[in-house]
């Protein structure tokens, strides 16, 4: 099954690119991932203009793909995910609407860790009562800060409020905290569900590869 | 990860009871499925009178496991699910929760096909809008009416007619359809995604799974 990435953060290396693809196709064997980034927009989504901005890159990128059996929008703001559902035949999936969706099945109060100063409107709006508690991550404005040395403890310092909060499952609203591995840190660290985002759209998609084998 | 799967339907074979998790254990390497059953429902959950009976069932089976990381309860009305979310510690998963919101991540237009004369509460409470259509296979009442031989054209036939309608995705809202494997059938037919209720389950279970390796 062949699935089409869409970074929203302009990235000059494929292999950096590709890191989210790679996520998802060492999860998800029998996925094969071909990342597409957006141009000039080197710090990616993290507010309401950079979100403004991205909508028409990724929503263009998306309808230039041929050859794909599938869409990942790979940020928890789902830009411009709701035009390209109505205009491509092929399943397109936000990763914000997937972490909301897998976490609150997997739990009955959910936690959200962002990089900026506010949910996702997507996630807020799926997660609905069921949004217990929600936290920034300290000194980080956008995804790129999260590759830092120290936000890794600013994670897990927000995780840990939201775990004292009494959330019981952890979702990541942000896909740069794929790229630094730390679902599997928080995890480690409070014995809760952890939800990263593009595994979560990874899984959502993977049902019908197993349907299509 | 262990994971305690509910049937909803008494079974006297542990390899039939099985059947369901083994389902989950081959399209999720690392999930290790044990299964249970309620007792005294040889016809399972088919109408608001059976589900009714199963909850209090479910909720007892449920809260009498230990050992599991997480419960899956196999059955689309979700029977129990709220009741043992509430009581318990560990992921509790309704395949009727899990197959209406990965199916609404994958399309716009769900049509979804039932073995009752309705649409799970649930499964209609989650989809809200998304809900395009849906149809009961004819000629079956029970989830054992599946395994019989004719079953398999009643649900592709319902499955065209819904395709017909311009649903682009299939929720499959019975787990007895994945007993019999027809989500590959509808699938290979009518080249639409198609979500299998067990498969959803174990979707979204994966996702902690993968950050507690």
């Amino acid at each position: 099954m062949k699935i089409a990435l869409i970074r929203v953060r302009t990235l000059p290396d494929i292999l950096i690119m590709d890191n989210h693809g790679s996520a998802i196709e060492k999860a998800f064997p029998g996925l094969k991932v071909t990342p597409y980034c957006i141009e000039d927009q080197h710090s990616g989504v993290y507010d309401e203009e950079s979100e403004a901005k991205a909508i028409p890159k990724v929503a263009r990128i998306g309808k230039q793909i041929r050859d794909a059996d599938a869409i990942v929008v790979s940020c928890a703001a789902d830009p411009g995910v709701s035009q390209l559902k109505k205009e491509l035949r092929v399943p397109v999936v936000g990763a914000g609407e997937a972490v909301a969706r897998v976490s609150k099945t997997l739990g009955t109060s959910v936690g959200v860790i962002t990089i900026t100063g506010n949910v996702p409107a997507v996630i807020r709006a799926d997660l609905g009562p069921q949004l217990r508690a929600w936290r920034k991550v300290a000194e980080v404005t956008t995804a790129l800060d999260l590759e830092s040395e120290k936000s890794g403890e600013g994670v897990l310092a927000a995780a840990g409020e939201l775990v004292g909060q009494g959330c019981d499952v952890i979702a990541l609203a942000c896909t740069g905290f794929c790229t630094i591995g730390i679902a599997s840190v928080i995890n480690k660290r409070f014995q809760v569900p952890v939800v990263d985002p593009v595994w979560a759209a990874g899984a959502v998609l993977y049902t019908t590869y197993l349907a299509n084998r």
